[in-house]
């Protein structure tokens, strides 16, 4: 759930709306990732078409007639989304079940879905046969069905609350784990379980689209960075871009992916392989420093900012390096030493929860951040308009002429396939009361009135999240989530199963709040791209109920072929499975169960988080690049500092290739990080498949100590 | 030895030196490595400097002052020259000692000679102080030096004939490890032997210098070929270029040398480390196929032909693909099962001789050859003087004018600084008496009567090698050592040390024959730029007195730090000290030393490697390069195949770059080879220094079955 503010993060110190510049792709102070790639875009358009620029987007669009909404759903468009899907659920979940940070794959969606089609349609083209051509509403759509199936992977809690419910996460705390509070993952009840939830989300925030996208002329940044590079895609020039980039992208796939399978034949036993490689000494590699060749963790280093890879990297230092070997030689007095090494009464006790007050902090931080600038703009709307001025958001056209052809003609486009308000509010109080019908048989613990109460507050909570997301393009899912889990955890209380009903709650509030901010931000790139409401609707339903089954199918794949899944220290560790255990005990029981000095420690890490983003946000832009981000910090404290090393090798990598050939860089390496991550992720199925049928690597590189070493040969020659 | 013709045989299908072509450098015909980069020199100083091109070499020149022969003789040049002759010898004594296959360093040499004499003179002349300009002259002098000097490293035989002597190789035979035949390396013994008989050689061939360079005007493609390079590095645009192939060469060295030094922090123990990396499969790794990540070999692999790596991938692939298993197989049948693996009457016989026959047949063929066609060539100009017509080689002339203004200018330089006869012969007779005074009582089988009578035919062979090598580019040096190690190991006799007798005679001979060319390639070097011959012969005489005692002392430096050194299987096998002593044992004994069928396969081999080569000369070019080469195929029959993986990686990153830039992979794959090479080469050194303090590695990566590992991971854990 944090994870997928990773994403988010990139745009952490976005320009407060108020000052009405945000719409302006060119203000500096505007550092979306999004807006980053389009921008690069338009560089390239300009130096391949300089005339081009000088029609706005929907001029050039103008002669291209725009399809029906029944015709931008076609079948094609559905077959490319689940196979899309597939490949980014298999990466999603490996990386749910590594560490947890997701980067965005928005962009390689949008590349490959337009790489498949425009194959295909071409294909068709030269054999005759193409009755429907490739229009950017379909790819769209393509783009907005992969989004919602396989952020199911993430929402559905299969690195978090749900994975959490398991006995193999549940046995690392000594208490709680009893039947009642442990729910071992099932294909069957997952699917299901998915199904009632999934799809509430999509109908609460249906009537809010307009005001959302029309009326206050929200942002959402990753909705208008992927809407302009599916409009840039369209053009000729961006096509011929595109096609040089899916072309980096798929030699970078073919490496990554080959990589992955050579490594795995050196992976027979544990601590073997390149995973465990002592790239800086044992030393090194006992405190988690070491580089492990992963493709994925590289590509993940360079999508994200530097900044973000600086802070795993200073999170690292500060736990790994510093905290962690100092609080081990307190083994015996702060704690007993006898326990074992995933008992959260000893080490790993500090280290989730150190990381979970940090991450708790930089929530909380950030929802207040985010529900005062809302509240803000709200009010100040409502003044304005008692006044009979014109909304916030609204002046923004003003700068331009009152409503610019671009806009109108996307607005009378967007105002056009309405879907009707009682629709969704009879299919929202629909799915609501299945939903309490059944879920409680699903986990006996959470009663109906527990769903009850969540699906009263839900749409409320949906549209904070939907709106603060337009604004800054943060997703507060997981911190909504965190709330249930305490607020249910506690009222379910310790007797009565309150860790697993705290869990089950997190799933049920965060698929809406999570849902209803993807919506709409899929809304802000349709809007741009002239793709109807109703079939990214249509396209959303089609796309959530993909994922409902691809990813319990994905996640069975993992969970029944790494039976170590979970566990610290193996291959998919499932950080937050763990972490979000925790706080549901915690809610449930209190500080008690803590180790010596862990609550002060915790309170120390939850006031420094706060205090660095005050400060982040105080010190203005210039400064605060500098300073790394709490959020990012805190997760290496728990999983350990290889990836960071895999991230900043990433990050080092870009820097460089920046230095020399900045406009390439820009331009490609975003293409390189999603061909290494897409191969390296794609490997996962077939290793999974292998390890599945029990085929297990042939040879096991190991390192041993020069002592150990010498113990092993004689060993090995008697 | 035999190594050393792995340079030559770049130069393999020559055209027949009679039909007057070969000193047209674009006669497409003509494939000299050495004439291939002077023309790529010239392509790219063509792009650089169109005008100048219109010049003839000498025009270009006419205006620089040459500096008398003891100007050319400066101290900054010996500095470098000592500098760089360490740097050489290191690299070369590993290659000897490894596979003992050594490619060309010469380019290497001439382009860091003249980097580090030019940025000294270009500091100098910023400050003012310099007195003496950087001239062509003191580049060749310099390149001479160095020459000379690691010559020794190969020419002294640490990996073949005098290595071959010591009681570590001697033990691997059954027989004639007796103290008469085995003598330990030890660094007073071997400076004082070469001293006395490496001096020979340069007195040998001055007599003969006006014939070779100005009457018969022969080839010398290496040595045309350094001194072109010498001649471009001294015009402005050539010295651009060098500076970037300096910079690239200096970037690979850097790379090569961490990645060196990264490797040994995991090398505790045997079979541990990358070199031991079973890239694809414990099966072939038993089999000796796998890539073991040297970068020496990488970047020998870039330097040699495609041919000579896909002759040894051919000769690995029958030897140790197909072969060897089989033989195997036969162990009890036919030879003893009982007997250790390094015992040379057991599959290692196979290898051993299987291999030797192999280069044997390859020697005798080429000799066969170049002496045919140096006889032909003498009796036509013999012939055609009496007929009142120039000599053959002169005619070369004729298809300019008469002499061309170049031509002129050199020769009237070439014959200004004479070395009186007197002085050569005179010299020669004083250092064969001493030798022969002193060589019997470092190795007391050789008797005075052997030395003599290799003294009185030497100057012939020395001729016949110089002038062959003239002609072709081969330096048949290790043919004419095989030849003294068999005749004088036979006239010793087997009870009185004739292994021993016939290992010493082989150095007494090749460091003659072997100079002889050296000093010849030279002289031909330093016509083309002007050089005087009177400089070049004190530089080439204090280039070897400096090999005297740097080769021993770095081949002492080896066998102290590594205790394997010479043993199979090991870090440093030595193949060729094992050759040569098996060469000698067979010498004396005759072939009932030989395992089973062996001496069957030996004729077999010792046939297909002449027919193989007659083939190659009768199809013509358009074949030939297509097929192997026999002496390069031997290579890996006796070592492994994992070098072989190593040479053809090196291949194929040069085809691909080739594929893609061919100006540029021309102008900079000998940069970047040499760079891998020096820095993995210059590696050594510290790893030495580090063996011989018994500093060893933290860390064995280990390489084990998933069945040991099982095995292994209960024995640690227990």
């Amino acid at each position: 759930m944090f994870s997928k503010s990773m994403e988010e993060m990139r745009e952490d110190s976005i320009e407060d709306h108020t000052t009405h510049e945000s719409e302006t792709p060119s203000d500096p102070q505007l550092e979306v990732k999004g807006l980053q790639i389009l921008q690069k875009k338009k560089k390239i358009e300009k130096d391949d078409d300089e005339e081009e620029e000088q029609l706005s987007v929907e001029q050039i669009f103008q002669h291209k007639k725009v399809p029906s909404w029944r015709e931008q759903l076609t079948v094609r468009a559905f077959v490319v989304s689940l196979f899309l899907s597939v490949l980014f659920s298999f990466i999603v979940m490996k990386l749910n079940l590594t560490t947890g940070i997701i980067p965005s794959l928005n962009v390689s969606a949008g590349l490959l879905g337009f790489f498949f089609v425009k194959t295909w349609t071409k294909f068709l083209d030269k054999t005759g046969w193409l009755k429907v051509p490739f229009t950017r509403q379909e790819n769209t759509v393509i783009q907005t069905c992969v989004v919602a199936s396989y952020g199911i992977s993430f929402s559905g809690g299969f690195g978090s609350y749900l994975f959490g419910m398991s006995e193999s996460v549940a046995e690392q705390s000594p208490n709680f784990n009893d039947s009642m509070n442990v729910k071992n993952p099932q294909i069957s009840w997952m699917i299901g379980f998915l199904f009632v939830v999934s799809f509430v989300g999509l109908f609460s925030v249906v009537p809010l689209r307009k005001i959302m996208i029309i009326d206050y002329r929200l942002t959402y940044p990753s909705g208008t960075a992927t809407a302009h590079l599916i409009n840039s895609f369209q053009t000729p020039a961006g096509a011929k871009i595109a096609m040089k980039q899916v072309k980096t992208l798929g030699k970078f796939f073919t490496f990554s992916f080959l990589w992955g399978f050579f490594q795995w034949f050196f992976t027979a036993g544990n601590n073997c392989g390149f995973v465990s490689f002592p790239t800086f000494g044992l030393e090194a590699y006992a405190n988690t420093f070491y580089f492990d060749f992963s493709a994925t963790y590289v590509g993940v280093g360079m999508i994200c900012p530097h900044i973000i890879n600086v802070s795993v990297l200073v999170g690292s230092i500060i736990s790994w390096g510093v905290m962690w070997p100092l609080i081990d030689k307190k083994a015996g007095s702060w704690y007993s030493s006898s326990l074992s090494s995933s008992s959260l009464n000893g080490l790993q006790g500090y280290q989730v929860f150190i990381s979970m007050a940090m991450i708790l902090g930089d929530g909380l931080y950030n929802f207040v951040k985010v529900l005062g600038r809302m509240l803000f703009n709200m009010s100040k709307d409502i003044r304005d308009k008692r006044n009979g001025v014109l909304p916030v958001a609204d002046r923004d056209s003003l700068a331009g002429p009152p409503l610019s052809y671009d806009d109108e003609r996307r607005t009378k486009l967007f105002l056009k396939d309405q879907i009707p308000n009682w629709v969704a509010i009879g299919a929202y109080i629909t799915i609501a009361i299945i939903s309490i019908i059944t879920v409680p048989f699903i986990f006996p613990p959470l009663k109906w009135y527990h769903i009850l109460v969540i699906y009263i507050v839900a749409p409320t909570l949906a549209f904070c999240n939907a709106y603060g997301c337009g604004l800054t393009d943060w997703n507060l899912a997981s911190t909504y989530g965190t709330l249930a889990i305490f607020i249910i955890g506690a009222w379910a209380g310790a007797s009565n199963g309150g860790v697993l009903a705290g869990l089950a709650a997190c799933g049920v509030l965060m698929n809406i709040v999570s849902t209803a901010s993807d919506l709409s931000q899929d809304f802000k790139t349709g809007y741009l791209t002239l793709a109807s409401p109703r079939s990214m609707f249509v396209s959303q339903v089609i796309g959530t109920a993909m994922g409902c089954v691809i990813g319990p199918c994905v996640f069975w794949v993992f969970f029944n072929a790494f039976s170590d899944l979970g566990q610290p220290g193996s291959q998919y560790p499932a950080p937050y499975a763990m972490v979000f255990r925790s706080m549901a005990i915690l809610g449930v029981e209190g500080f008690s169960s803590l180790p010596q000095h862990c609550l002060q420690l915790c309170y120390g890490f939850f006031a420094a988080s706060i205090v660095i983003n005050g400060i982040r946000d105080s010190v203005g832009k210039k400064w605060s690049q500098y300073i790394p981000l709490p959020m990012a910090m805190a997760i290496p404290f728990y999983i350990g500092s290889y990836f960071t090393i895999d991230m900043c090798v990433g990050s080092l990598i870009l820097f460089v290739w920046q230095k020399i050939n900045r406009a390439k860089a820009d331009a490609f390496g975003p293409a390189v990080a999603s061909g290494l991550i897409c191969g390296d992720g794609i490997w996962t199925l077939p290793s999974s498949v292998l390890a599945l049928a029990r085929v297990s690597p042939p040879i096991c590189m190991k390192f041993l100590s020069s002592a150990t070493n010498a113990r092993v040969d004689a060993f090995l020659g008697s």
